[in-house]
């Protein structure tokens, strides 16, 4: 990943994204410091390629992650700490998310990659 | 499509997401209205499911369209005046941009639909 860049460095397709759009409650109550742990503790999982994403000033947000595999997804949603910001997240953090885990077929760009 | 929600209601998957994701220039020449009337267009394209839009303060965007089929992207992709938009975003609006077609295969949320 380059951290100065917003774009996620993918390879040519076949791959995975997960496709997460929320809206935030007002409650803050740890949020930041677990959205950075998450992106952090993603980048350890095995699979990960790269993620993309935005929150606009009225709280809808949307994040992208990119894996290899849907076994690579599965098992960043079982990790135990992913777990259990999960659990924040639907009980404190989001009124509303839709979560699409969704198969890249075809990708291109400006630049070309 | 609910205008005052910026979730998108699809229906149960499969289907396809164009993930479109952007860095603006400062270049304005237009690009509020044009934005506005390819939502506007999007929505008149036969297999348009719905969309989820971002852009953060620093200029970087996520938008994601839906789609029944990728005959119907490719439709969209066509279209003569998003075409010309199109154009325009690579030579002006867009300093950056990853395009991505996917097909989604699972999907959930809260609330449930």
């Amino acid at each position: 990943m380059n951290p100065s860049s917003p774009f996620a460095q993918t390879p040519e397709p076949p791959y995975y994204a997960v496709i997460f759009s929320s809206q935030r409650t007002p409650t803050d109550a740890g949020y930041e410091k677990m959205a950075e742990r998450m992106v952090e503790l993603a980048q350890e999982q095995a699979g990960f390629l790269g993620a993309e994403s935005v929150r606009g000033a009225e709280g809808f947000g949307i994040t992208v992650s990119y894996w290899s595999s849907t076994e690579a997804i599965a098992a960043w949603k079982a990790n135990i700490e992913h777990a259990a910001a999960q659990e924040m997240g639907q009980r404190t953090w989001y009124a509303h998310y839709e979560l699409r885990i969704a198969k890249v077929e075809r990708a291109y760009g400006k630049p070309a990659a």
